[in-house]
């Protein structure tokens, strides 16, 4: 792992894998939306057959696969899931915001009514690996929310079925709709509905490029969650910080994806030299040693800064998707973190803690977006609506000054529907 | 105005104005992002003598213009814009949302930190008119919630001025920079920075096409606000609406552009004839007769339904920007209203009411978008981060659960993150 010594006035320039997917796959998904669009169902078993290799029967998951899916999972994962359930759904009741109004002494009300979206669909990615708690972390904030339609659709495996974690998380959630469908075929369908996938009016949830290129295509014909990039982590850390939890915790992230980064910034020379060679120790003998280690040489980096605040001032910097903290009294420097997706704080904090367990949703802000987004939330799944219940009084009081800005922007006919109603007031 | 009869089971089929731009406008928008990112402040002196016809010799609006501003704008207007911030201000103050946390018996604390963005750059459309009420429901909510840095675009006019009334609006909100470029060229600006504008996380406001496609574009690397379609409005009413305060807000919003719609829902067939009849008497000697016009002929209707509870179901497949209720007792449908930007209730709660004066925010959903998005708001000028401070007795409760959930996932390098600590922990 590389190491690079910052400056305070340094601007860090984060090497970050672009989003942006070649023209020629632009092309590809929009003719494959088009094709959903015209033909529907059709189209989705065409398209299955080719991407995913299996040729189906019916896109929906039946009641036997679901029944069959708990015989293929531990009892320990199935108890796993039931407490991971727990934790994740209060967390998100904290989140519930409520309709609110504020009533004046002249008769007015102003206020905001929270209502939760109607619908809405889950994209599980799925391939060679099996999310069950994507399913979690995308379902429960929905569900939390208040929305009644709930969908869930993942591409089948070659034998033509969803992997039992995956199912199982959603027959636990009480998902009633599960389609087999994956790949930008599957987004098309739930922006514009088939014979058997019902439309939904927001599609939350990770995929590959094809499936983001989708999402971003339909976005304004239905709302999406964010285009998520790879996994990020970033430790901030002081020499009191164990270097084989960091390494661990890096290498968690690094483990997803060739593209995924693993930061380290701290202020300890020495917690970097231990960390670097922790990290070569661990990595060798992990399953995903490949992706781990070509993830640690094209996006792992341990900057060393003079101080700490010098170490804070780069994390805000990278307003990375995980951050960990592990110096001598982490919460104190809490009230520092301007952008960040996630924050874990101290050392049994690891970031898997808050992958499947801890309450918080995964699905975070990648790739600086942190300075401007949040985790996917209850606040996702709802929506607002301005309430204005305005009184003769008021309307007495402040006619004048509105009908003299309606006529600044000049919008006469803005001026005489208060005027109208001004003069049956006199 | 064209009256439909509609029952239960109808699906309306709205006549909806597209979004999309033609190929040929994104390409030229995409072409002065290019030039804006390579050129800077040349390519904005640029495309302002091309596009607004005007040669530019600095960016910034100097001190004097400020000032001078102040001359041309009546004190009646001055009164009322102070008025409207004060109001518009005292709303978003109910918006703000608190950091939270909740600390668990086990020792482990769970949370969410609010914190603003860092930057916003607000564009305020110019052209033939003025929008000073543009500045006041971009700028309040953003300094409600503590962005710090907020700056202002507009495009000049020809003889290169911002009209004052936005000057005027933006000295009294204490707006340090207010720059004189518009189009696609001030949002690539905004997004990408120049020798004299600093590139901001997110842009908000209104604008024409380009404007529109410009956002579209520069979407992902900031955040943008929403792509606004044409003003919408919905009436609900019964047969105690006033017939001529009905049309006057129709026409209120018909007024605003060709692709505006205006639309009344009704299950009084005498009402839905009186306002027909009212439309076509108050149409006649408005200013903007043409545009408000075309507008009634393409994008207005009157529903008339057979309940009253028809009409609602029809409203919420509507999912209108603006939505009055003028029924006998207005309040007690509010909570059958599932979609709609604003919602304005009672005789006197006319739609410019809440464009200028009674606080929320005119920057609203539409386009039908109602369904999934919610007006501009303070909690769209912060992000949240989720926060975790897991104990060290919580890793040892439910360390095995997370390992067991990381395995079914394949993520072996996130069960050792854990199973590290748990070892240490023994």
């Amino acid at each position: 792992m590389r190491i690079e010594y910052v400056k305070q006035e340094d601007q860090l320039s984060l090497k970050r894998s672009g989003l942006l997917g070649t023209s020629e796959q632009i092309e590809t998904v929009h003719q494959i939306i088009n094709e959903v669009k015209l033909e529907g169902d059709r189209a989705l078993f065409r398209f299955t057959e080719t991407f995913d290799g299996v040729q189906l029967n019916q896109l929906l998951v039946s009641e036997e696969e679901r029944l069959n899916a708990y015989n293929a999972v531990d009892e320990e994962v199935l108890i796993a899931i039931k407490q991971a359930i727990h934790q994740i759904r209060k967390y998100h009741e904290l989140q519930k915001i409520t309709s609110w109004f504020q009533a004046e002494t002249n008769g007015t009300i102003v206020g905001q009514q929270v209502t939760p979206l109607d619908s809405v669909g889950i994209y599980v990615p799925g391939g060679k690996a099996a999310y069950p708690t994507s399913v979690l972390m995308n379902v429960i904030p929905a569900q939390v929310a208040g929305v009644k339609h709930i969908s869930i659709t993942s591409p089948p495996n070659k034998e033509g079925y969803i992997p039992p974690g995956v199912l199982v998380a959603a027959n636990e959630l009480g998902i009633e709709k599960i389609y087999k469908t994956g790949g930008a075929q599957a987004i098309a369908a739930l922006a514009y509905g088939t014979e058997t996938i019902e439309p939904v009016d927001k599609i939350t949830g990770p995929g590959n490029q094809f499936v983001a290129l989708a999402k971003q295509a339909v976005f304004g014909d239905v709302a999406i969650d964010m285009i998520a990039g790879p996994s990020e982590i970033c430790v901030l850390a002081d020499q009191t910080a164990n270097p084989s939890y960091v390494a661990a915790d890096l290498l968690s992230q690094a483990e997803h994806d060739e593209q995924a980064s693993a930061i380290l910034v701290t202020n300890s020379n020495e917690l970097a030299e231990a960390v670097k060679t922790e990290v070569d120790r661990q990595l060798v003998n992990l399953p995903k040693q490949d992706i781990a280690n070509a993830a640690i040489q094209s996006f792992g980096v341990i900057y060393v800064t003079p101080t700490i605040e010098v170490a804070i001032h780069a994390v805000n910097q990278l307003a990375p998707e995980h951050l960990e903290i592990m110096t001598n009294e982490p919460m104190e420097l809490l009230g520092k973190i301007k952008h960040a997706g996630a924050i874990f704080i101290g050392p049994y904090s690891s970031e898997p803690v808050g992958d499947y367990f801890a309450g918080p949703s995964h699905v975070l802000p990648t790739n600086g977006t942190a300075r401007f987004s949040s985790p996917l939330s209850v606040d996702d799944f709802v929506k607002k609506s301005s309430v204005i219940a305005y009184s003769k009084e008021a309307l007495k009081e402040n006619g004048k000054s509105i009908t003299a800005l309606a006529r600044l922007e000049g919008l006469e006919a803005h001026a005489r529907a208060i005027d109208i109603r001004l003069e049956d007031l006199k």
